[in-house]
C-alpha cells in the first residue's frame, strides 16, 4: 500500500517526523507493508507546494533550515495557502503540526475539519484543536470515515490516548493527575538542583522543547489544554481551557523548594481532573507532593499521568525525559495506527 | 453475540473475575454488544463440569467457597477431568486459571494446547504456559485462528503486552527493568517501615497476593517466570526461567534498608532483562535503585515496568497496590479484546 501524505506546518516536529519516516521507510515497508509518498508541505514562512511526483523530505527539511522557499524544490507547485492544500492534494493522511494558538485553536481546526470532510485521516500534535473541537472533529471523523489521531498532543508518543482506548476496555476512567508540561518541570527541578529559572528556561529553549511563547508554559497554559484535552477524550467531557483553575510556577520560589526538599517534599506543577457528580473539574497548579512518589519522581523534562478508574485502580504512564523524538515517534504511532484501520476497511 | 465461556481453574482470580462479569453483564451487553453464558467449570477439588443452559456463576462461586462440589449444581453435568471438558465444552472461550508450575509450566500448557487446537480462543492469567512454551502456543494460536491472550500474567490487568502490541507500533524494545513482584514488595517496604519480614507475608497472605508456595515469590522464581514471559512476548526471545540469573531478599536485613534509606535509595527485587549481541540477558535480585525513581518510588503491593525503546526512550507503566480485583480485570480486559477480534473476523 502506498500512503500519500500533506503536511501543514513543518516545523521542528514535523522535520524531526518527516527524517525518522526516512531512516524507517525499509523497517516500515517490511514489517507493515506500507511505504509514503509526500504530495504537499504547506509552512507559514517557506512557501506552500504539492507535488505528484512526491517531495524529497529530507530536501524540504534542509530547505526549511537554511530559510529558503519550498517551491524552490524540483517538480513542486506552489499553492497560495493551507487551506488551498488541503482542498487539493489528493492525500490519504493529513499530518497537521503548526503552533498552538490557546485562545482558539484556530486556524488548526478549520484545516482539520477541512481535511476530514473531505475524507482525509488526519494526525494532529497541536493541542489546540483537541482542547477547542475536540467533540466535534470526533464527531465529523465518525461520520465521514476518516481517521482523527493525536496522541502526540498529550506527553509526545507515550500512548496516553491509545492506552485507554486499545488496553483498557469495559472501565471508566474517574479522573487523573499528572505533571504534563516538560519546560516547567525542567526549571522546578533544575531550581531543586541550584539553577536558576532563566538558565533552566534557557535550557529548555536550547532543547526545542519550550512553547514558542514561554509564557504558556510558565504560566500553566499548556498544561491547563493538555488537561482539557485529557477530560473530553478520556472522561467524555466538554469543558473548555479558560475552565481550568490554573496558577503557573512563577511563584515557586528556590527556598519553598528548598523547605519542601528538606520535609521528602517535591514541587510540581500538577495537572488535575476529577468528576465531582457529572461535572469534570480541572485544575493546573504547584503542588507539593512526596519525592519518593509516582508524580514526585518526575525529573527534567521528564512527564508522568497518574489515571484513576473504576476497574483497575489507578496506573500510571511515565515517560521519561522526551525531546523532539519522542514527539516525533507520536506520529509515527499515529500513521501505523491509520494504516492498519485502513486495511481493516479494506478487507 | 453470545460468547460460551470454560472456566479451568476457578480460584481467587476466576472467581473474583466472574463476579466482575456478572456485576458488569449489561454495561458490556450495551457497550460491546456481548453477553456470555458459562458452559463449563473444571476444578483440581471441587469437581469438573458442563452445562448447555449455563451455569450460574455467583452460585458455582458459593459451592466452591463452601467447599462444595460443582456437580451439585442444577442441569449440570459431571465431567471425569479439565481435559475431558476441554474437549467437549464446545466454548467460544476458555478461561485458564490454574496456579503456577515453576518446573516446567503443565498441566496448563497441554491444556490450552489443546483449547487451541480445538479452534477455542484461550485467556490465561498462569506464567507458565508463557515462560515454557510461548513460542509454540503463539504459533499455534496464529496457524488455528483463536487468539491467546494473557495480559494478567505480568502485572495483573495493567496493559504490559497490550501496550507495546496495540500502541506501541513500528519500535524496538531494548530492554526492561521493573518490580515484578507483590509479596516481595509489601516484604521490603514493610520491613522499610519497621515491619518484621514475618508480619509482612502474613499480609500479603491475607491479601490472596502470595503465591500458593510463597517461597516462590520469596525466592525470586515469580519475578524470573514474569522476566521471561516479558523477553519472550516483548524481545522475541527464546528463554527459559532456569536462564535467569536469580537471588531473592532473603539475605536483605532491616540494617541494609535503613543504610540505603539514610542515602536516599531503597532496595527493590529488580527483574532486569538487556539485548546483549543477539541473546536477551536475565537478571532478578535486590538492587539498590535511588528512592525518588519509576523503580524506587513503588511501594507495598505496587509494580512498575520501565520499558527502554529506540524510538520513543524509556517509558514505565506503574499500577499503584493492585489486588484481586485487578488481576480479574486482566481476565475482562482480554475478554474485550477477544470478543474485538471476533467481530473483525466475522465482518
Amino acid at each position: 500500500m502506498e500512503l500519500r501524505l500533506a503536511f501543514i506546518g513543518f516545523g521542528n516536529v514535523a522535520r524531526a517526523f518527516a527524517r525518522m519516516l526516512v531512516e524507517h521507510r525499509s523497517a516500515l515497508e517490511k514489517e507493515y507493508g506500507f511505504r509514503c509518498k509526500s504530495t504537499a508541505i504547506a509552512t507559514a514562512q517557506h512557501g506552500c507546494i504539492t507535488s505528484t511526483a512526491g517531495i524529497d523530505l529530507l530536501e524540504a527539511a534542509a530547505c526549511v533550515e537554511r530559510g529558503g522557499n519550498l517551491a524552490e524544490l524540483p517538480e513542486s507547485v506552489h499553492i497560495a495557502d493551507a487551506l488551498s492544500v488541503i482542498n487539493i492534494c489528493k492525500a490519504d493522511i493529513l499530518f497537521e503540526t503548526t503552533p498552538l494558538d490557546a485562545v482558539d485553536g484556530e486556524p488548526a481546526i478549520t484545516q482539520i475539519r477541512t481535511a476530514l470532510e473531505r475524507g482525509i485521516n488526519v494526525v494532529t500534535a497541536n493541542k489546540g484543536p483537541i482542547a477547542f473541537a475536540y467533540n466535534e472533529l470526533k464527531t465529523l471523523a465518525r461520520d465521514a470515515g476518516p481517521s482523527f489521531r493525536f496522541e502526540g498532543t498529550v506527553m509526545d508518543g507515550a500512548p496516553v490516548f491509545n492506552l485507554v482506548e486499545s488496553c483498557l476496555p469495559g472501565l471508566r476512567v474517574l479522573g487523573f493527575s499528572g505533571v504534563l508540561n516538560s519546560t516547567t518541570n525542567l526549571i522546578l527541578t533544575g531550581m531543586e538542583s541550584g539553577k536558576s529559572f532563566e538558565d533552566s528556561l534557557a535550557e529548555a529553549r536550547r532543547r526545542g522543547i519550550a512553547e514558542a511563547n514561554a509564557d504558556y508554559d510558565i504560566d500553566g497554559w499548556d498544561a491547563a489544554v493538555k488537561a482539557v484535552a485529557l477530560a473530553n477524550v478520556l472522561m467524555q467531557s466538554d469543558v473548555r481551557p479558560a475552565d481550568v483553575a490554573r496558577a503557573g510556577i512563577r511563584s515557586v520560589s528556590p527556598a519553598d523548594l528548598e523547605a519542601a526538599a528538606r520535609s521528602g517534599m517535591a514541587i510540581r506543577l500538577v495537572a488535575r481532573g476529577e468528576r465531582i457528580l457529572d461535572r469534570v473539574t480541572l485544575s493546573v497548579q504547584p503542588e507539593s507532593v512526596p519525592l519518593s512518589s509516582a508524580i514526585g519522581c518526575v525529573r527534567g523534562t521528564s512527564n508522568v499521568l497518574v489515571i484513576e478508574t473504576d476497574l483497575m485502580g489507578q496506573i500510571a504512564l511515565y515517560e521519561d525525559n522526551p525531546g523532539l523524538k519522542q514527539t516525533a515517534y507520536a506520529l509515527l504511532s499515529d500513521l501505523c495506527t491509520i494504516h492498519g484501520k485502513m486495511l481493516a476497511k479494506d478487507r
